[in-house]
């Protein structure tokens, strides 16, 4: 039977995030069952690490002289500058797995001084006349879902660090239903900008892993792409305009669905991780909610099959919504719905393959993908994978927190290349990551030889090297190419933090060795930041540091992150 | 019967293009003899000026003093630096009209003191350092077919004006027939790079009407965009990666479809006009030749109309590849088929709708699209006029000599806006231009209640003021929004360039008080350059004052053109 249903059964808004893991802990599940025997039997014995209480948190002194206090509250107002120890933490960095052990740890060494929660554009632009005068950096923070340290500036230099809260910028603006287009306050979360939408008969579309979370001005400003990217496009490709407060003044940019009257400057916001201007409110395309969505799993034999599948269907003009394709260790290991996991595999690869629209259009869509996707040997298996994966979209990072707890370390990284280079990207960045984290759990060369994928997460640890699994999912594709998602579970031993680290620069060093980009949506922000000049080369950083310099002369913009 | 064929029928590379008009004199055709009738009877008898003989165009001194010389030489060689006459008039500005008004009276104040052929990126490299230690301005130069006044550089202060004519890089560098994307010499005019594409299966599907002559490192400076923009999209669109030459070094951008490293430093060349670097390379994406090109008409009431019609299509995901919309007055006059011009309307507004791809794609999307036109009211017309549009698509330049022979001033300006805010900017901009050119021949007002568009173009002169026609057509759609591409022809009296600026200037008003870009595909240049800040704000401006200075900081590059 086909399943088929409105986004109105999308979850409700979650609560307020948890301060030293993901989402909301009301919706925390154990690990299943399975789960926790598999991982028992590929890592050993669990010696994990709770979470310090709250208020064993470490924090720095608090730094705001009385001064450049009065000059926040100036603007703000008393209520909006909160220096309470709890608002410090809640807003000190953002969520990747380094940035929860140290928070677990009880370490918020890079906590703000203060949280200012401004109303509206002008009192930013008047935070940040105030930050600069009394010389204080300023962090823009919407979700605090950053993965790649966007949210940890450098603090020496300045006489205070304020963490610049965008949650009362929450209004839908403006509506032209005519046109599609919406605008929408920078600290609307995913699901706030949904239900507003929704109300009107529209959606954005646009579905991260971080959704329930995330801003509108956190997705444009670090170029977020959705797990409905085939169907919606990225976010900065829905962008048709931006509303920007600067030390310098304000930018207003974009009045049309595109323009030849020059080098197009919303281009330079977005992406620009909150170092050039606070964005303040995005115009965006939107469509209507659709008012079907159908998703299923199709199979075929090998990842390298997989790739040349959902090439086909980039390049065929046959693009479902969804479309996402897991290896051979992320089809067994089932991580993209994590309700299943631990279900025996089937071996092969999975590809999630959804539909969204109106009735007509997906049963015209679903029919020309699946004749391409028959066509090239894949097999249709049905909805129920795709309900699986429906219900754990947002899941993913609640199980991360249930690893840590069990002592895994889990951690994702990403990437994106032309369609030639795929494959040995995935090699390339695969093998850094277990040449650092340990004994392979996974080689995806054992799927190719028929090898029984139960066998594989079983044994001990080889060479007395810890073990370490490395899934990865193809989730986005374009007609000339597709990003790569990495998953990597590991159990790096007494300095989790250091071997993450060289792990990941050595994965960073493949991605540009292959031709790949060192970031297709999770941006630069720290973690990245130190390759940026081997990106855009030596001239671009300077024409990022010159844009930097026109906007923020005085370097008071999330100092550190993004411009190298 | 059905009319399809393969682009191999497109028309082999034209000419040597005239140095005083459009395109290879070869190739002129006389006005079709209705035309000619109508138009007298529209604007009274001719009284054109021919153009001057090539060898009485007035060229200012040559500057070049002899180190400055040699040096050039020393990088290009002897054969590739040309001070003759000839050279210099031929890459004098563009090809707007006032640029033909004035080369036709022997005006080539504004010429280059010399013309520079690189071969390669290195050889342009070792040009602007040249050019920087003596003090002579660049002007990129591609196909010269600018009609914004991108190729008329600010002379004073420099002790030499060059034009660095790319036609030399005119490779196809690489081709990745799997990711589908092709790295093109910027020298290559559009026949030139199709034909090397056709050759290995490939097209660009990037056909604007300058196509014959204008080249691909001109498309991406300018974010150019083709008749077939509706399939294939913006140029600006398909790019995937640019080299760069500048003043202070090389700029190599663009190693994944999509990336969230940063800013996209893409999109601050791509409509650099030539004024931050030279762009020596386009790695483009591209498509298979489609096996199957079917081109037909479609009717619909009236502008405003086909307006919704057109939307719906854009809306709806029922996209053909190509989709313009003519007005009422240019229905009237099929402009958009020169060799139909004169024939009788029969009212209403003609849409034409092309279908490129495979077989069994085209009939898809072309029963899609005819059932949404259908169910709007739309009535199909058959391929007859699909194919006087197609015969006639790169044509509609060569008439325009023929109409300044005839003593018509004829010029076209476009724009682009959000749906709900097309009408006012269509009503706007046309009343702008007929305030300041005359009177209006063709008052869309007219077409609503029934009139008998015959009598229109009939009558003399009305209040005492020349007679003035402004034609319409919707060029590219949106999802959120359209272009809209204006034509007129006028007798602006004894100071037509004066007259002219006038009306632009008010059409350019009118634009932006009704939120429209100042321009959607021609491009900034000089002729537009005064309004960029009211587009991208006054900081907008100094965003991009600060990029040139980082890349071009003794401002060689194309002086006074884009930015203000």
């Amino acid at each position: 039977m086909q399943h088929s249903h409105t986004p109105q059964d999308r979850p409700a808004r979650p609560g307020q995030m948890s301060w030293s893991g993901w989402g909301d802990p009301s919706r925390a599940t154990p690990l299943p069952g399975p789960a926790a025997a598999l991982l028992e039997t590929a890592f050993g014995p669990s010696a994990g690490h709770a979470p310090v209480p709250l208020d064993s948190v470490r924090l720095p002194s608090r730094r705001l002289a009385g001064p450049a206090r009065a000059a926040l509250v100036n603007v703000v107002g008393q209520a909006h500058v909160s220096e309470a120890p709890e608002a410090r933490i809640r807003h000190t960095r953002g969520k990747s797995t380094t940035d929860l052990l140290r928070m677990r740890a009880g370490d918020a060494d890079d906590a703000p001084d203060a949280v200012i929660e401004p109303a509206d554009h002008e009192e930013v632009l008047g935070v940040l006349r105030a930050c600069e005068e009394h010389g204080i950096a300023v962090v823009p923070f919407g979700g605090g879902t950053s993965v790649v340290g966007g949210l940890a500036p450098r603090r020496e230099g300045w006489r205070g660090v304020v963490a610049l809260d965008l949650r009362r910028l929450d209004r839908l603006v403006a509506l032209d239903a005519i046109s599609r287009v919406a605008t929408l306050g920078a600290g609307l979360t995913g699901p706030a900008a949904e239900a507003l939408l929704r109300d009107r008969g529209f959606t954005l579309g646009h579905f991260p892993q971080s959704f329930e979370y995330a801003t509108i001005g956190g997705f444009a400003a670090t170029r977020s792409s959705g797990q409905a990217s085939a169907g919606y496009g990225r976010f900065d490709g829905m962008v048709q305009g931006l509303r920007v407060a600067t030390p310098r003044g304000s930018l207003t940019l974009g009045t049309a669905p595109a323009s030849a009257a020059g080098p197009d400057l919303r281009q330079l916001v977005l992406g620009s991780e909150g170092a050039f201007g606070v964005i303040t409110e995005v115009t965006v395309r939107v469509r209507p909610v659709p008012d079907t969505c159908i998703y299923e799993t199709w199979r075929v034999a090998s990842f390298a099959e997989g790739i040349d599948v959902v090439r086909d269907l980039a390049q065929g003009g046959a693009l479902p919504t969804v479309l996402r394709l897991s290896d051979e260790a992320e089809t067994a290991l089932s991580l993209a719905s994590p309700d299943s996991l631990g279900t025996p595999a089937r071996g092969g690869c999975s590809i999630v393959v959804g539909y969204e629209g109106a009735a007509d259009q997906v049963a015209k869509a679903r029919d020309a993908a699946s004749a391409r996707l028959a066509s090239r040997g894949a097999l249709p298996e049905g909805e129920e994978g795709g309900r699986a994966w429906e219900r754990g979209r947002f899941q993913a990072p609640y199980l991360r927190d249930r690893l840590l707890d069990a002592g895994v370390f889990v951690e994702t990284l990403e990437t994106a290349a032309f369609w030639s280079r795929i494959s040995e990207v995935y090699a390339g960045v695969r093998r850094a990551l277990v040449a650092h984290l340990g004994v392979d759990r996974a080689d995806p060369g054992d799927s190719q030889d028929g090898e029984d994928d139960g066998d594989r997460w079983g044994g001990g640890d080889r060479g007395g090297r810890a073990p370490v699994l490395v899934l990865c999912h193809v989730s986005h594709v374009y007609e000339t190419g597709a990003s790569l998602y990495f998953t990597v579970a590991a159990k790096p031993g007494d300095h989790p933090l250091e071997r993450w680290r060289e792990a990941k620069a050595a994965a960073t060093e493949a991605m540009l060795e292959h031709g790949a980009t060192i970031t297709h949506h999770h941006a630069v922000g720290r973690d990245h930041r130190d390759w940026l000049a081997e990106e855009v080369g030596d001239l671009g950083v300077e024409v990022l540091r010159a844009v930097k310099a026109t906007l923020d002369p005085r370097g008071i913009l999330n100092p550190g992150v993004l411009v190298p």
